[in-house]
């Protein structure tokens, strides 16, 4: 399998032949759009700008100037990062690409860039969707540090049911690494096959949990950390109370406290019992609060998905005016058919009908083939000039409604503004007893030469909603470069000064991703 | 009720008559100390130094100079607390103790002190075991500013279960006002009558939940904090990815940071359905595998303690070779007896067994009286020169047999050398998937003379024990100035850095509880 470099996932497993008919044909009967299709351009026709720096004769070797490699590593993997590598739009590249093959290489990398100035970019799988690996400055060089070299599953402690794991292994090599033992961490979000576990850590990444276990951050025992000012390794404890919380830290910094190079992480065994079932509501509010009963009721279902119509009918085919929840528990230990029976209960207690269909496999298994070709199909729409991309928050139920609103209203018109039309659907992704987690899709018809300015006019209206409605600007994609203004207003400014205090004791040269988080001081020479 | 100035909760509480003749003769049977009681001076007479600063007019109707009021405020509630007071050793007191009634007084009363470079001792319930509250230097003047007018439940949202809160509320005074909208915050520690919510966020409390809501972070959805740089206000939000999280870099802070002032805190129902039930166990080893099958089951039991033999004896009456595991679970949502019953499988694969009396209820309800009693039970004892102390840590499951033996070594030893001989009992008071929280109590005879002097050896050579097994030096005691020496081996070093730079960012004046967590920079004036 080749990894693309200017979409998602492997070249071989792109949406063509008859899957891209189906996808073109149901978006023509949506949207009145062109569907000209584009090719992406061969990296080594860019011209790309030679690096600005070369590197030490140590750490040549694990250098790479290859333009390919460059602009593979330029982006990330949103839909205007798609749609400017489509177009050949690569205005910031990396200088080089360095794969260190151990903590040594890395520290021996930090102290170079560190003492020349040069930005540093910690990189995972690059599946970032906010800007947080591209280099998007002009006023100094960048490595982008690729750690997919350090892919180990180095140590395993089955009887506290931990391991530590290095952070540049990808989901499902890690997975591989434990099923010897037993074991897995289950943190499955949609990027996993393309995502590390440094950037889930890196980022408070969501996984496969709807409840409880819903953030990466809860599976850490303990983080090791390189800093320009030296190795900060936390102790593996189940539990600590001794100071404010050091993973916690490290855990959402993206990159500009340091590189996060191993973890102690919580696994669990594999389920054996399982219970699933899809319910179907004829009405919308209804359905969201029958959701909010089973989020308060401590059942803790694995799964607790709720596709509004639009989102039932795009991607599991169901037809109904409310919408479907996808439920689902799991254990390893014990029988959980009662929990999935008293949430059906209190989902019929809001009007809510489970179709006959024994478990209602049909929308979960539709569900999840769609979830995995999402990525895929975003991408060929993208070389047909349809602009599909998704957006997320979390607020609490109170103001779940009115968000809600505020944000299709914005979407909508802005889509009228910028392209004349389009769709908006809503799903949650994660849920608590004290809210939701809304994931927003939109879909409309793009100009081929303007479909990142037509995009951000989008993001921008619906950004400003969720903020003037008391969402988070991000539940689980990081804020990155993309969500620095939002997050700006919504973050405390006493705990902006504290987080840039602390990012300037620890990179005091301010090498490593600069304009993340805070802002990047001048470059040190 | 009458609070006592010099040891925990309510003068008409303690321990005397009957009580205290059948806690005397307990211990009779256990050492051989002499058991002469001691009278508690009054505060007036200990010719406490005139305060060294004056407030300002303004500021004046919200200090008190009274000496026991001062005298009430010098320490917290450990055992050397208790031991200094009923002895007259205050040798640091506070100059003032302040008693803003909002915060508009508080931001004056951090002004006027950051001004003057006078230290600022945010207090709540006083209950630190840690020399938390203690102005433990020469160097500058301090006002303890005591947050007890900040008493009120000011906002209930019941559709997201969540209440705005002033965080200088005492435990019973919250539930009460929670109670006519159905709601509990359910965070019962052992202090819980006599701690306030303010300091359970800034020492990251342990509760009533023995899995999963153990520590209030969990519980918390956004924070209001004064710092001297301005208030830090967090967005109410169920879940957020957005950087790291605020209000995890104030939880633990320890007053070091800001005041916390409200809290947005996550509720619940009351439970409505529970089942509880108490197991024997003939060896502690099998007791502690079955502890750990409950904590990785999934099961998520509200009360999962187990007591080790002497535990058991002294505190339930039960007297068993290998220790009683009290399990309880409880619901507001559904039946709970098949959780009970999965638990109770799990503890007879490892030898459990349950007795005939249905529930057990028997061992449960001793324990919870005793668990009550516990602190006044302790201060009885200190009145008659017997060391009783406790402390706690946590650590993976792989490291507990070690860690077990080792402190309990460490602390027979130590006892040996101070005191002759001496008692060490341990139960679980937290578990977690990766580990147990144990909790320790030791009891030796002591010299009325050298209280404090047997005591800090002893605790010196545990923390040494469990710092050496991986423990942490506190699960949810917090640090203070008591465990200052450990604290710092433990945390990273360039966490410690960034925290330090992150207090300068927001208290520039270095007035905030100095010599907390981080090293006091000199007095500002």
């Amino acid at each position: 399998m080749t990894r693309s470099w200017w979409g998602w996932g492997n070249v071989e497993d792109a949406v063509r032949g008859e899957e891209l008919d189906a996808l073109l044909s149901r978006v023509r009967a949506l949207t009145s759009g062109e569907l000209t299709g584009h090719e992406p351009p061969d990296p080594a026709s860019l011209g790309l700008p030679a690096p600005r720096v070369s590197p030490p004769d140590a750490l040549a070797g694990l250098c790479s100037a290859d333009p390919a490699d460059r602009a593979g590593h330029a982006h990330g993997k949103a839909f205007r990062d798609v749609v400017r590598n489509l177009r050949g739009d690569l205005r910031h590249v990396p200088d080089l690409v360095a794969r260190p093959r151990h903590e040594r290489d890395l520290a021996a990398l930090l102290d170079w860039c560190s003492g020349e100035g040069i930005a540093v970019i910690p990189y995972g799988g690059g599946s970032s969707v906010v800007g947080g690996v591209e280099p998007r400055f002009d006023d100094r060089p960048a490595v982008t540090v690729d750690l997919e070299r350090l892919d180990r599953v180095l140590e395993v402690d089955p009887v506290s049911r931990a391991a530590r794991i290095q952070a540049g292994v990808y989901g499902p090599h890690l997975e591989e690494q434990l099923r010897p033992d037993g074991l897995t961490l289950r943190h499955f979000p949609q990027s996993f096959e393309f995502s590390t576990l440094g950037g889930w850590l890196a980022t408070r990444s969501g996984g496969h949990y709807a409840t409880l276990y819903t953030h990466i951050d809860d599976m850490v025992e303990s983080l090791r950390v390189l800093t320009p000012s030296g190795v900060s390794e936390s102790r593996r404890l189940p539990g600590s109370g001794a100071g404010p919380s050091p993973d916690r830290l490290f855990l959402g910094s993206e990159g500009i406290l340091g590189v996060i190079t191993e973890a102690w992480m919580r696994l669990q065994r594999r389920p054996e019992w399982r219970a699933r079932a899809s319910v179907h509501f004829a009405d919308h509010a209804a359905a969201v609060a029958a959701t909010r009963a089973i989020a308060q009721s401590g059942l803790h279902p694995a799964n607790c998905r709720l596709l509004d119509a639009s989102e039932a009918l795009i991607n599991t085919g169901v037809a109904v005016g409310g919408g479907v929840l996808l439920l689902a528990f799991e254990s390893a230990d014990h029988p959980v058919q009662a929990s999935l029976d008293r949430a059906l209960e209190l989902c019929r207690d809001h009007g809510g009908e489970v179709p006959e269909r024994p478990g209602g496999r049909g929308a979960g298994d539709a569900w999840r083939s769609s979830f995995l070709r999402m990525p895929y199909q975003r991408d060929a729409l993208a070389r047909h000039a349809v602009i599909a991309e998704t957006f997320e928050t979390a607020c609490t139920w109170d103001r779940f409604a009115e968000l809600h609103a505020a944000v299709t209203e914005a979407a909508r018109t802005a889509m009228r503004e910028v392209a004349g039309e389009g769709v908006v659907t809503c799903r949650f992704t994660h849920v608590y007893p004290d809210g939701p987690a809304p994931y927003f899709g939109v879909y409309a018809p793009g100009r081929w030469d303007g479909l990142v300015a037509q995009w951000d006019e989008i993001k921008a209206a619906v950004s400003e909603a969720i903020a003037a409605n008391g969402g988070t600007i991000t539940h689980h994609h990081a804020v990155g470069r993309d969500h620095r203004p939002w997050y700006d207003r919504q973050r405390p400014g006493p705990f902006a000064a504290a987080l840039a205090a602390a990012k300037n004791a620890l990179d005091p040269s301010g090498v490593l991703n600069p304009g993340v988080l805070v802002d990047a001081p001048g470059p040190a020479r």
